[in-house]
């Protein structure tokens, strides 16, 4: 996506070879400034210290990791020793140990003269597919957006989001925003409701950047909003993404997300997940039952961190002195809020009968609807 | 209630006489300090810098003002500037009329040298006043949280409130807080979810600070929790309070309100709004429809002001540079997401019916529910 009219994408190989640059998202919405990293130790620092995050450009990223520490050493030890170091940076990121994984048992059975070139072109393959992948979510919900857009000619398209599920967490595209980026860049007028999402505030902060960076209209606010805003027809379509998706078409996203499912089926408002294939876990069937919530440090919700008015940024403590607090990071909307899923393979609606209808292999795997 | 064991009103006479001492809320949750107001310049200040804050608050404020002004000069046109400074403090809030011509009007018809010890009298009976309508509802309140701690012996009442409606907007006791306290101080085992309440964070700063002043355990949370802590069968009930309340049992609340409601509803937990039967409003019947929604200042919700490490206080700007804002005040619940209404005069349905019920005299004024 465009960067004041410039196209990046979140990670992309240096001009001079043997090293990446990458988008340091600890700055943001701050400032914004490229990272270069050329050693195995400055990729594996730049995943532990999150300047790149989101579990796909996680993924890509570390196995560019494994790229350049192949050009820095192909032999045995060396793959061993930085495929360790890269695991250890995030170890409870799936995509992380699915790339690094990938790239080891491909680069396992080459001579190591051949390991570094194989290494980059399996590193670039997977930041491909992931922007393939993302591609094709943006096209099948774009669809959903253009539809409204055509119901009433010439009025702009409300659509409300949660969090951040943009192209910064991914190579490119996004997830719940893939489909808003491709619809504006067809010239369908869009306005999107921007989610705070307390208490990290990654909609005020990296989706209200990547939209306004792109050119996209949109206004934040807090996340009690949503409810009123639909009550009042001002929200036209919702489109929230997912960490976790069951076969039955629950969803695991950002705490507050059920809120927002709540008030929309409550006001007649369709409520889209988008969703790369990857998230589905065929082995769950009902997400509020089974789908554990992680709870993070309470200094997340209790401390706040911004610009002061020199530009320098602070942490302050905004809780009463004393005062607990609780930080529960994710909730579970169940399948009947949902309106459909827009996956990679198009739109489902959201039960194990859409999703087996467009994805038949993995669907015959897992447990039936009928089972218990 | 109590602050570190000692009990506190918001607003006192102070002991010399010919003054009125207030805790200064412009410095909670970050700093208790008592403020000694001792002309009606500093009560107009008090009023207007929001030292003190919420209706029935400035309310009594304003009146102890006029007292203040009768003892500085008991003349007609002392009264008429008085009544005038103090007015234009916060033009909008009902209660500040509506005390200052109570004063007023009774102060008119006295010759000078009666009026200051009339106006005192009057200004302490407006606070008694509205002390034993927030001990109503409490009681009435109370009741509810017993009934629910009589159903799980041992175990502790789960409530959850947003906003501040609390002691500290009112003489003592407050609104939804009320049973709280009340429940509390006859030995009730509670712990309060206390929604942080963005952009403003009464929650997180104003009820977290009184409720762990006076002993009662709570949890600070996000806005987004409720609805997972509800899923999962964490909060008992709801209490809440309302800033307007239609005839038939809508309530305008501080905004987010409602979300919390929808979340209420779809998990069966009972959802009760506290309310002085003043804040009723007989012209009204469809609270969504007819009530208008102040839209603040975009910088409530682009800025936080909070402690820094050494103590002081700063305020940051935490949203993504040049994104717009936007900052809805409040939301609409309409009356059928509330289970009951708890007022100074007992608990009702939230509807005509239950409101006429109580309310006889107000409810045979206003339209009934067949007329359209």
């Amino acid at each position: 996506m465009r960067i004041d009219g410039k196209a990046y994408r979140t990670i992309w190989e240096a001009q001079d070879g043997g090293a990446v640059e990458v988008i340091d998202q600890t700055l943001l919405p701050h400032r914004f400034a490229v990272r270069r990293l050329d050693s195995t130790a400055a990729v594996a620092d730049a995943i532990s210290s999150m300047v790149v995050r989101g579990a796909p450009l996680i993924g890509a990223t570390a196995a560019y990791g494994l790229a350049i520490a192949m050009t820095e050493d192909a032999s045995d030890r060396h793959l061993a020793t930085a495929y360790d170091t890269l695991y250890r940076t995030r170890p409870t990121a799936v995509n992380l140990r699915w790339a690094l994984d990938r790239l080891r048992s491909g680069l396992g059975g080459l001579a190591p003269s051949q390991r570094p070139a194989a290494a980059w072109a399996m590193a670039a393959e997977i930041c491909e597919d992931d922007v393939e992948t993302c591609r094709r979510i943006g096209e099948a919900g774009a669809g959903l957006i253009e539809a409204v857009a055509a119901r009433k000619p010439g009025e702009t398209v409300q659509v409300l989001t949660h969090c951040n599920a943009g192209w910064l967490a991914t190579v490119d595209w996004g997830t719940a925003l893939a489909p808003i980026y491709m619809a504006h860049d067809r010239g369908v007028k869009v306005h999107v409701w921007v989610d705070e999402t307390r208490p990290r505030n990654q909609g005020a902060s990296l989706t209200a950047f990547e939209l306004g960076a792109h050119g996209v209209a949109h206004t934040v606010i807090a996340d009690n909003v949503g409810g009123h805003l639909m009550q009042h027809g001002k929200v036209d379509l919702c489109i929230v993404g997912t960490d976790r998706t069951t076969s039955r078409g629950d969803v695991c996203n950002k705490i507050g997300t059920y809120l927002k499912a709540l008030a929309a089926h409550a006001n007649a408002v369709p409520f889209y997940v988008a969703l790369p294939h990857s998230t589905i876990d065929w082995t769950l069937r009902d997400g509020v039952r089974e789908i554990p919530i992680e709870e993070r440090d309470a200094t997340e919700l209790t401390h706040m961190t911004g610009r002061l008015p020199d530009g320098s940024l602070a942490t302050v403590e905004i809780v009463a002195p004393g005062s607990p607090a609780a930080n529960f990071a994710f909730d579970v909307t169940p399948a009947h809020l949902v309106t459909a899923l827009i996956t990679d393979r198009g739109v489902c609606a959201a039960s194990f009968e859409g999703l087996a209808s467009l994805f038949p292999d993995e669907a015959r795997g897992a447990h039936g609807p009928g089972e218990s």
